[in-house]
């Protein structure tokens, strides 16, 4: 396939499969962060197969070049979504996870920041999950990454001697999929529902578990 | 479309959209369960988009006029296996389930049988994770049913003694996710692991909470 003509006025940079696209000015950057948005509602409202192209850079309000100083093809915007949406998740619990007085309250908070994630963000679960299907390493590499930070706060947790000390890869993927699935359940499907309450259950529930109270 | 002829004699059952499919003999039973055999190897190997109706007739050894006396489409043979998986996932796991001496062992020796399940059964994840993209209302049923049982036994348990009495759809929806997600790093990804180990630990966690050990 041709290169097509970048609108940036630096095409010697988009020659070659192995060239680094990463923008080197402000307003590279933005033009990315606008097509990414951008193909975050289109594969959200579309999914892969019927998203394209020309409609994620109409959605952005740039030209059809700008998409290729980014990015070669469909394939590609959609590996950089998932890895862009994973890492907005991340930064929008991490701060807030670091700011907990200790690990448990770190995980309801985790789980809180992850629901109201979610709910501004429905798109999160479509494109995350298509991934499986269309991207299969970017699919586990998402899921692996974020288990590593649950991981590395049960860890932090019990140097610091706030929860027990055996915790492990099995507690963190098992508290992973406890808040993916909660948050299918009351930050997609359901909207309504105080997504305080909801985590604080979910947090009690991780604290002390199914043991019977006096 | 034309109707296809089917090949058991009974053409007539195969008239109309809202016709009758369930098989009425044990012949037809057993060709059901072969074409849903064959559709869950099709669909796992292949995926819906490149699955076809003639491989999975071919794969189970039935004459293609056989398929369209119990399913009218492709989608339709999907959805049924969607249910069909549930099923067999619940009537492998529930037995097992309903002989535990109490609630929490209950749990241990669900996800013990699920991860079982999950290494003899791989394309679970991937066929039930694509009804979400085929049949979104098949997808959301799997999960609603499978954490409707997991409440059903928090609830006796409780009701029982054996567990904390104020359990509720939130500690459902928090185990189901814990099982999918231990099913797919412990079940799917990784094979060698010990299973009982794993259900060992995530029970403990589940029974006792983060807390702090003496």
């Amino acid at each position: 396939m041709d290169q097509p003509q970048t609108d940036t006025g630096r095409a010697e940079e988009a020659q070659g499969d192995a060239r680094d696209k990463t923008p080197r000015t402000e307003r590279g950057r933005r033009t990315l962060r606008k097509l990414l948005d951008a193909a975050a509602v289109e594969f959200g409202e579309r999914g892969f197969h019927e998203a394209s192209i020309s409609a994620i850079t109409r959605r952005a309000g740039t030209a059809l070049g700008s998409f290729y100083t980014y990015f070669d093809s469909k394939e590609e915007i959609f590996q950089a979504l998932v890895r862009y949406m994973s890492e907005q998740l991340r930064d929008h619990v991490t701060p807030l996870v670091q700011a907990a007085p200790d690990e448990i309250s770190a995980e309801r908070i985790g789980l809180e920041s992850y629901l109201g994630f979610v709910r501004e963000h429905k798109e999160i679960y479509r494109i995350i999950d298509e991934a499986e299907f269309v991207d299969y390493a970017s699919y586990r590499s998402h899921y692996e990454t974020t288990v590593a930070r649950v991981r590395q706060r049960l860890e932090n947790g019990a140097a610091r001697g706030e929860i027990r000390g055996d915790v492990s890869e099995i507690h963190a993927w098992a508290i992973g999929g406890m808040n993916v699935f909660l948050g299918m359940r009351y930050g997609l499907w359901d909207t309504e529902s105080d997504i305080s309450e909801i985590a604080a259950i979910a947090n009690d529930l991780l604290a002390n578990g199914l043991k019977k109270r006096d």
